[in-house]
């Protein structure tokens, strides 16, 4: 990969040294901030939102305005794609989301993956608008959830504590199960290639539920799938970077960045820095990990994690982000020491 | 320590060879039997349920006499320690326990541990009836929750999505936090000491949430309050085996089995068995760790998953177990296959 750009991000991902570690956060647009409350609560949908360039392409630049992150992230949700497939999806306040669950192969008719990308034409002219309004400093990050974790909602009907729906199907029927992650592979691959197309400078595949599989299965329905959409993006788009991010995969992060190709791989919080660096780092540039309740607590224990952060990534190609997404009640000034300790040119 | 008892389990937890695999599954008591529902559903109460000798004695055995398990745990529940401790608490159908939850340190007041044993005394003769019931090939495997663990439930006021009350009590103010910690790490102890005084041959401490810990707090409050139990167990007891299992500790398990003292280990599901063998084997006894959905699904994909862990463990001392307990929605006859594939001489 080649960059050199006036971007710190990318110059990151091609595993340029940078001054300083370039960073974002994960739900960095989000009811943390009081102007993400303000349009939320003018316009009740949440997937009204997603559907609104304008509004979305606003709310993705809120928190580059306020604090200068070095890439801003699409505002939009890993379930904008099983909507574009025909599966009825709705946003419940408290509960979260709430799909029409698939019970098995006999369900997949109800799917229609050939309209998909003409059904999320906002989200792809809300990356337009957005990299039109960025500064010569800011990337843009495109992102899909990965075919597992978003099978897990299509087929749970939601968020699950146990996921024995979904693992039922995928471990008693594989071959059923794999005409659904097949679906869900393509069409991923296709959402990303058009956010590239549209302007997106990197892109993130969410496995926020990686993490619960056993090893055979994480190889057959994390690695493999996730492998097929880098290999296909890197066929058409051959100099975006891909990071993935196998939220809480364990000792399977060592086969994750090992067998699927990525550039760049998130780290969720319990990944020990040490690890990180001797086993991730050298396959694949770091993203992350601080816990977000540490941002959301501040004070001296925030900054002793930054600074050890900054200590223990200083030698390897590093994005700073959190582990996981920006909590709701995290105080805004947090944001901004954080902001301040990752500018410091020393890390203390 | 010292075995060649007639009970397999304690002998391969003294690290000697048997000629098949000893098991017991988490939750082996539990709703997916017909014969505890009916008991169940005549005592209304979950915690009556706990605190009445002859029907937790009667829960305890029913397992084992269906299925020839290796061992019989005793019938509690972790939050029984924080019941003991004076904090009010109710097991609600669906939405799980429910505890008044401590805001921060102002709240310890609240909490008395000097009656904690006598408050314990129908677990106790819990134990000591169970063990006069058990043949003499079975041991019986006393429990608890460990610290970091028990504090999730205490501070969250039950189960949790991100524990952001307790980390931001943990990670803000660890003073504070230490005190709450110190009187579980001690009331823990004694009543891990209490079970194997009235005849428990093993116990267990189940740290179901160790996962969401970065790694420096994952040693201030996993291993260390663990290391300080097992300290403690083995001045009083030397001869007990202490099995641990940090569910979810990822790349962290092992540093828990190496700082710990633990003699044995309970792996999730996602710990890869290659790893487990390598990294863990030769410093603890492994302990688990199929998939309870496995176990659910049953047919080839449970006996594949079976027949893989005898073949990876061969070589190691090893229990068979869950990763983690069995669900509710489990046929019977899928344990009584199990109970078969286990009891095979050669594993396929």
């Amino acid at each position: 990969m080649t960059a050199s750009s006036t971007k710190p991000l990318l110059n990151v991902l091609a595993r340029e040294k940078t001054p300083l570690p370039p960073w974002w956060l994960m739900r960095q647009a989000g009811r943390y901030l009081p102007e993400y409350r303000a349009v939320r609560n003018r316009i009740g949908s949440f997937l009204e939102l997603c559907l609104s360039p304008v509004l979305a392409a606003e709310l993705t630049m809120q928190p580059v305005r306020r604090y200068g992150m070095d890439a801003a992230i699409l505002f939009s949700d890993i379930l904008i794609l099983p909507y574009a497939l025909g599966q009825a999806l709705e946003y419940r306040d408290g509960t979260g989301p709430v799909l029409e669950a698939l019970a098995g192969p006999g369900d997949l008719g109800r799917l229609n993956a050939v309209d998909v990308l003409s059904r999320l034409a906002p989200v792809l002219e809300t990356v337009e608008r957005v990299r039109g309004m960025l500064g010569p400093r800011t990337a843009l990050i495109g992102f899909a959830g990965a075919p597992w974790t978003v099978a897990t909602y299509m087929v749970e009907g939601g968020t699950s504590r146990d996921f024995h729906r979904v693992k039922s199907w995928a471990y008693g029927d594989p071959l059923g199960f794999a005409r659904l992650m097949e679906m869900l592979t393509e069409a991923t691959g296709e959402l990303l290639a058009a956010q590239v197309a549209a302007g997106a400078e990197a892109v993130q595949l969410f496995d926020s539920w990686a993490g619960v599989l056993p090893e055979t299965y994480f190889v057959r329905w994390v690695i493999r799938p996730t492998a097929r959409i880098v290999a296909f993006l890197k066929d058409r788009y051959p100099r975006c970077p891909v990071i993935g991010f196998p939220r809480a995969a364990g000792v399977l992060y060592e086969r994750y960045v090992t067998e699927t190709g990525v550039d760049a791989v998130g780290l969720d919080p319990t990944v020990p820095l040490g690890f990180a660096v001797a086993r991730l780092g050298g396959r694949a540039v770091l993203q992350g990990n601080l816990d977000p309740v540490l941002l959301l607590v501040g004070g001296s224990s925030l900054e002793a994690a930054v600074v050890e952060m900054r200590h223990s990534f200083a030698a390897t190609p590093w994005i700073f982000n959190l582990g996981h997404g920006v909590l709701p009640e995290t105080p805004v000034e947090n944001v901004a020491t954080l902001a301040r300790l990752l500018a410091a040119p020393e890390p203390g």
